[in-house]
């Protein structure tokens, strides 16, 4: 993974990875970018749900409809987001077997070659989550009531990019709320849970600053996309700094406005007849838990107070 | 899904699921076996979690060390597996798209036209999991202490076997605590584990027996290894019936013996040189939600309050 004259903030990123991996807390795998998760590592990041969650209940009490999806879902769903067209490079889609008994002894006999056997496999009619309410938005398709939809939905997601930042991760989970309404019921969740979100990085101690942001939209083409939607201001991340001034930092939340992209995909209107807009906030579990790893250490015993308390109440 | 006439056992299971569905409980989406969780489910499955931690503690006391992978772990772990030979047809292969502009400008005009765009993609070094386990043995590779290994894993499966039976699901959550070591370490943690998770069920409220049982191998050369193991008494399920006396009962635990499979193939020793033998207790997370909510009813409010009591303390 390592180029022969690494940049210092490969460096940094390559030493956090061996750090956390020398303390027990990530497991690497022969993959980039996929570890298992130490016990310490997992009562990190259900601390941090727990205040989101107290985040959530002071922000909208027990009106959140709360979902939880497995980490694959139709590719029918998954075609009807576009997603595909924007970020084909992170897709991950699902094949199967679904041969007979001599098909599966050709693909054996080529496994045992050494062969490559993949052409033996088909499409199993499923994709990988890319983000936590994709599989969401298919359970609102029709006419909303007034008041809209608000889901709290929490989930794995998968990501092609191999990396060896540990904050980039291939599989990760991310915890949304999200508002499906009119174009102000979308604007003020977004707005309001900006700071909501901000506040509950400050309990967490950690130092967070807003920054408009983009997508990394693919190609040629996507760079326009990304344009776009920094110039009309559609995303908002909030960065924590892992690596010092080596970079502008890590996006831990992202607070996005998806307009009418997904009401039109998905057939989801408002009571008065327009299509829906929509809007969320994302928090990215493993890089907000990493994010406290780096800020207070890597021995949660030797953690400032308020954030061993956090710990300690789950 | 349905045949044209179908069995009692097939209308049973369609009727349950659309109870489930008419509950809320579960969310159907576009494929069979794959479902959203309602809150409520998701916190019977956590109080569920809540006991098995309970009786691993009660067993292992803090020895047990804690593993959580994501739902994808690296192609080459999943090949020393051999699970591709004996079962191709539950198998789930990760593939993205690795290509350039120009070629997903094909891709789109492909879809475009109503074209099928899988042939675009290529493969991403990367399988869904089969069984919590699977991830945790390459951790192990060398040689072991002389007390062996135990591990708690807990994570999410995938098996491509779209039913409309609602217990068999596509994706679905394994909790495991799996020993590696001397043969007799292996077999001691599978007896020990056979009554205690009996115990656990009892104390769910859950009727359930202990059977001989055999993995679903695949086609004809399967059979021979499906009978092997029923002979050898290397897998015992604990059934719960859900649909009366039309099946034998829905396996919602899973005892087994791996012999040296897993030692074998990850190359794991023995301290003192044989090769590892393995064993693991796997607890289906939604299976068992599902027995609980068929044995006290859709309604949680309305379950006895010994199950009830355990639902509020999580």
């Amino acid at each position: 993974m390592q180029a022969p004259n690494p940049s210092p903030l490969d460096s940094a990123r390559e030493r956090f990875r061996a750090d956390l991996v020398d303390a027990g807390l990530l497991i690497p795998t022969a993959v980039p970018g996929l570890y298992g998760r130490s016990g310490v590592l997992e009562s990190i990041i259900d601390a941090v749900d727990a205040r989101i969650r107290r985040a959530g209940a002071g922000a909208h009490g027990s009106t959140a409809r709360v979902l939880r999806f497995p980490p694959v879902y139709p590719r029918e769903a998954f075609d009807r987001t576009d997603y595909i067209a924007s970020f084909p490079n992170l897709t991950g889609s699902v094949a199967t077997f679904r041969g007979d008994d001599r098909a599966h002894a050709e693909l054996l006999a080529t496994r045992a070659e050494g062969g490559d056997w993949d052409h033996f496999l088909e499409p199993a009619g499923t994709m990988l989550v890319s983000a936590a309410c994709h599989p969401a938005y298919p359970t609102l398709t029709g006419t909303l009531p007034e008041e809209g939809a608000l889901l709290d939905v929490y989930g794995y997601c998968f990501r092609h990019e191999p990396a060896i930042d540990p904050a980039r991760l291939q599989a990760f989970r991310m915890h949304e709320f999200v508002r499906v309404g009119t174009p102000e019921q979308a604007r003020a969740h977004r707005e309001s849970w900006l700071p909501r979100a901000l506040s509950v990085l400050t309990e967490l101690g950690l130092d967070a600053v807003a920054a408009p942001a983009n997508d990394p939209f693919f190609g040629r083409a996507g760079r326009m996309l990304a344009s776009n939607q920094r110039t009309a201001e559609l995303k908002t991340e909030l960065l924590v700094r892992l690596y010092g001034d080596l970079d502008e930092g890590t996006a831990v939340v992202s607070c996005n406005s998806h307009q009418d992209h997904f009401g039109s995909a998905f057939g989801i209107d408002t009571a008065d007849g327009a299509v829906a807009h929509s809007a969320c906030v994302g928090f990215g579990m493993e890089r907000i838990a990493l994010a406290m790893l780096r800020t207070h250490g890597l021995s949660v015993e030797h953690w400032p107070a308020p954030q061993r308390a956090l710990l300690a109440v789950g």
